[in-house]
């Protein structure tokens, strides 16, 4: 059955996670530099933590000051999270006695398991099952912990915790810990993260539980996620509809583009990596902002955090250095966006601050007069960000001036102050002075190189864009049961039975029939009319036109022969093969273009789509376009128009214009019949003939392979 | 006539520009914060500088305790250098009096030239006249000075030379200073530059004058050049050419791959900017290495300077994060490199040293021991380096983890010492840390991201390729005489002169005639035989077909009647025409592939040619490419090669193999052709007919223009 993404779903409500009432930490230790220790320290003296602390620990009567219970069975009550920092051979028994006691989450930093070997694979099993039992939500094993720098709250053994902790509008979601804490050192230069959650092996609670919390909690503005491995793309993608439904952008770095990716990150987290092609396609789709690296995640977020964007902001670029004003403004065009035309108003406010030397149009250029006349430089800037055409300031800074780059700095800030759009520097030298430090603590969250900037103002526009297109009401269908992986047998349709399954869904396709005999085959043709394309059917032959198994152009009158000539040529040349008969359909119109429509599993989000006119174009161009369920009209012309090669369809040099409407009018068909589907594994139809526009389409052949 | 690229250039002896016996800086001063202080202190007290120093100012008696002169011809005798530092009105006289002495170099930091105004043109067209007249060289006006770092000696203004003084192998050459600046600035993580070049206007020397200098300086190894526009394309090719002969790679950031940074700089430095598709041509067969901002210019100057690459290294990924291991691995296989397999000894001393959880195949993940046991971290490590498959070891350090990073990056050091490979770590973190300057300091120059890793590794390893693979005997033909722009009024050939140019040059063409009565038509065709095209000639008529000035397939037979007919078709349709005749050529032969070659005068570098297979394939897939000149049937065939397009013509879907030996051949005779013709403005042979293999090609169709 087609699978609504989202509303089977029930996502757990996680409040009592990032924000518990009661902690007890299991393993809890006064050693110093202990795993036990930091944890405590984390929580006691380097979190507001108010709620109530459980130390539990058979050896010690206190740490920290506050009294142990030997086992989590003695605590007073359930408490809100179990956190178990004890070694992996006694973590199933104090979870299991605290799903018994009632406890909300078990947050397990141990590692040694499904990561590690088979018997861990088989204690996380046993978490599992715990989980189901008795309720208790489960976050890990082998992960860094939860944080929580709203509050704050570290449940982390992370000596680096206490030094990362400023609040801020970020929700970040990531499996491993060591890119996480990357991201979160981002605060050097500004960027706010509020929540991290960092969930290893994801044994239960997953990537999708935390982006699905976040878009709940009104504190957060913007998601980050870097995911190794899918544990269930039907509730990735879930989460991300919510988040967007919210209006929240979530911002995505899926490592796996490459076989050496894929390879590392699916024995580092036991999950799928699923294809790099496909993640992209759900990305965009769901408007999931893909990013190439760790720093570009961190730039793309502040941005968002910084406005939201319309899709139609023009840029201002406000320099003192020549070079740096024409790096900037190439970086503009080289990203496709648009620099600002500046208003009258504003030419006379720049020609009034600026001396005459300056170059006072988009790119401004205000020469050394930021080091002689920062009040100048301040008023020029000013003007800039008031001018009514000018969606957002880049303020490229190329190098470190010392005291005179805290000076603008702070000019900066106190245009930003006054001003509607973002004013962004760039920061573009690796000393990171005064002025850098300047910036990032105002919260102007200075770009590292002309290169980022460029990458996230694109990424910042095109989601603005996005934003404004989208279509609310559409709801992908990922359908995942019986993915290739996962599936049984499989069964590949005869081209009678397919066609006839496509034509009963509406695909326009040819309709063959078989003919057993020279008589049958006669009537066939008779009935049909006039030119023919008779084929051999046989399980046992695959090249049919070589062993003379195709004949073309066969009318009624020759019908017969044909019938008998293709048989004995079978027979001839495969004496053992097991003949059905022999395929009789009309020829295909003269003239068209071949297009093709795929259906594939992928093993993460199910079954995706691929569109593409085929031949030369998919093979050495790569010019194919990929799509989540399901594919409406609408989309379906999108899909089309985004083909490199779409000029071929609408008249290219003077040849005719082709029937797209009724090209994507089969798409959708495609797409309803797969949905309609639930044991569909794969399915092809190539060619799909594409007539004059008016004539129609018509699928010629197709491959149609359904669980068994 | 061709201009070979370099022979015809005698570069100037920059050596007592870069390391001047005497300096003269007129407009020396004693008053704090003022240009000329700044400039005597820079000499004075803030460089190695053991030569002469004659402040040349007519109102102060001594500089800095140096006696004054009050102006040139004061000096006792001429000097290597005189520095400008005065206001724009007085430069002129000072460096007519410096050239009449005999000075070798005026270094002129003054503004107010050809950046400014018309006055300032026609001062800066002065400075030109007396450098020709009286043999002195000029550097700059407009420019932030020239920085020798490797004696040290900084003729410059800039109050952050103090601070930016370390020698290096790299030779820096830019235009603008704030950019320049910028990389010097990247010392922070242990970029070594030793030379500056930042020659603002170049009245007279030029980036390329300081190329050829740094490819003569046995202290340099690497050369950095930022051209935000150039004076003259053919003197860049020639000092690259000798860089390369020198072995020292070029590394080139091109400002003006946008239109917007195209006229940005193109107003900021008054040269030209040129076709960014062009220059990357030129870079790519220049071994020039294009990056795309400047922080990837200095990561790949520094990788050549750690080692120059072979071409086929294998990399090796060292981390202590399983994430980092993932998304390094993930790099590596995004930039299409190869991940060394371990030699079983490598296997053995790996796992003597890990734990059994750690993952000891590559990447390679130690887990927390990086903490835990730096010794094994060390071990480990040098195992990696030691294994004979590795050609470089990539060492991701995903955060800052304070005194552990420390000790992690002092392991780095120590292997890397006894190592014969490149270790290279990637400092992720925004926090630059102990660990961050302990890396720098050892000269192992982290990056700031696995991106630009990436980035960087997989240009260095292509300049491996393009080292072992390039024609040290091919010299670029760069004709820039005539340029477009330059040009006067040009003439385009008719289509019998333009073939039968072709034809004489070797190159495979129709040979049409002209006939101007039915009886001269019948009997050419009668001449010619078989299957004819008939065509109207007229100055006043392009769409022939269109008026039916056009028959196809005509034969001896009906030939006088085709001329007629086509005459009358023409007479008809535009009375006022002035019709020729009627041109007579052989039909094309059937079937065959289409393809163009054509050539164009780029205003910096002269004649480039471009191929492609026509049609859709460069319409919507831009699948071109282009070449200076001169290209050989070799280097034919190897951008036939680099079409994406190009099995169309080796056999595409068991289709016929084309004759691609015949279409290089074309395509070096109209290289030889194109050289031969110095008055060629522009050349457009399209359709070239490419028959099976063995069959020919020919040219169909060929527009030649040429100065009048």
């Amino acid at each position: 059955m087609p699978q609504d993404a989202y509303t089977p779903y029930v996502f757990p409500d996680l409040t009592h996670l990032f924000a518990p009432r009661s902690i007890a930490v299991v393993g809890a230790s006064e050693k110093p530099h202990s795993i036990g220790n930091h944890a405590m320290r984390n929580i006691v003296e380097h979190s507001g933590f108010k709620g109530d602390v459980h130390p539990v620990n058979p050896k010690q009567a206190t740490v920290m000051g506050l009294p142990c219970v030997p086992d989590v069975t003695a605590l007073p009550g359930p408490v809100d999270v179990v956190m178990v920092v004890i070694p992996a051979p006694g973590v199933v028994a104090a979870v299991e006695q605290a799903g018994e006691k009632g406890c909300g989450f078990a947050v397990i930093l141990t590692s040694g398991f499904s990561e590690a070997d088979d018997w861990g694979r088989a204690e996380e099993a046993k978490l599992v099952e715990i989980s189901k039992r008795t309720g208790i939500r489960i976050y890990g094993p082998n992960c860094p912990g939860l944080v929580n720098l709203n509050l704050p709250l570290g449940m982390t053994f992370s000596p680096a915790f206490k030094d990362d902790i400023a609040p801020g509008p970020i929700g970040l979601a990531t499996q491993g810990g060591g890119l996480g804490r990357n991201m979160i050192q981002h605060n050097e230069r500004g960027a706010q993260f509020g929540l991290w959650s960092s969930s290893g092996n994801e044994c239960d609670l997953q990537v999708a539980d935390f982006i699905h919390h976040m878009a709940q909690d009104p504190e957060i503005k913007v998601i980050g996620c870097l995911v190794e491995g899918f544990k269930d793309g039907a509730r990735f993608a879930a989460a991300c509809a919510e988040a967007a439904r919210r209006g929240k952008p979530v911002v995505g770095l899926k490592v796996g583009r490459s076989e050496y990716g894929a390879r590392a990150a699916a024995s580092h987290t036991a999950s799928i990596t699923g294809s790099a092609e496909v993640n992209s396609t759900v990305f965009r789709q769901l408007g999931v902002v893909e990013v190439d690296d760790l720093d570009e995640l961190v730039d793309v977020a502040m941005l968002f955090c910084r406005r939201m964007p319309t899709g139609d902001e023009k840029i201002a670029v406000f320099a003192s250095s020549g070079g740096a004003a024409s790096l900037c403004a190439d970086n503009v065009g080289m990203a496709g966006l648009t620099l600002a035309e500046f208003a009258p108003e504003t030419a006379e406010r720049l020609a009034a601050a600026l001396p005459a030397y300056a170059n006072m149009s988009n790119p401004i250029d205000t020469t050394s007069i930021s080091i002689s006349h920062p009040d100048a430089y301040r008023e020029a800037m000013a003007a800039c960000a008031a001018d009514p055409n000018v969606g957002l300031v880049l303020a490229p800074l190329p190098m470190d001036y010392g005291e005179y780059s805290v000076v603008n700095a702070r000019a900066l800030e106190a245009v930003q102050a006054g001003a509607g759009v973002p004013i962004v520097p760039i920061w573009m030298s690796e000393r990171q002075g005064g002025g850098y430090r300047e910036l990032a603590r105002a919260g102007l969250v200075p770009f590292r190189s002309l290169r980022n900037m460029r990458k996230a103002l694109r990424r910042w526009v095109d989601h603005g864009v996005w934003r404004q297109g989208r279509d609310a009401g559409w709801t992908p269908a990922v359908v995942t049961a019986g993915s290739p992986g996962a599936a049984g047998p499989t069964r590949t349709l005869s081209e009678v039975e397919g066609k006839r399954a496509l034509a009963a869904a509406g695909v326009p396709a040819t309709a063959p029939e078989l003919a057993t005999d020279a008589a049958q085959a006669a009537a066939i043709a008779e009935r049909m009319g006039g030119r023919l394309a008779f084929k051999i059917v046989s399980p046992d032959i695959t090249h049919k036109s070589d062993i003379g198994g195709v004949k073309l152009n066969v009318t009624p009158e020759t019908a017969a022969a044909a019938h008998d000539e293709i048989m004995a040529n079978a027979a001839k040349a495969r004496p053992d093969a097991d003949l059905t008969g022999v395929l009789i359909e009309p020829m295909a119109p003269e003239g068209g273009i071949e297009a093709f429509v795929g259906l594939s599993r992928d093993p993460v989000f199910g079954q995706v789509m691929t569109f593409g006119l085929g031949g030369i174009y998919v093979e050495m161009f790569a010019d194919v376009t990929r799509a989540m369920l399901p594919v409406t009209r609408d989309k379906a012309g999108e899909m089309i128009g985004t083909l490199k090669s779409a000029r071929l369809l609408t008249g290219y040099r003077g040849q005719a214009e082709r029937d797209t409407a009724a090209l994507a009018d089969l798409i959708a068909r495609v797409s309803d019949f797969a949905l309609a589907t639930p044991g569909l594994v794969e399915m092809d139809i190539n060619p799909v003939w594409v007539g004059r526009a008016g004539a129609g389409v018509m699928a010629l052949d197709a491959v149609i392979v359904v669980e068994a």
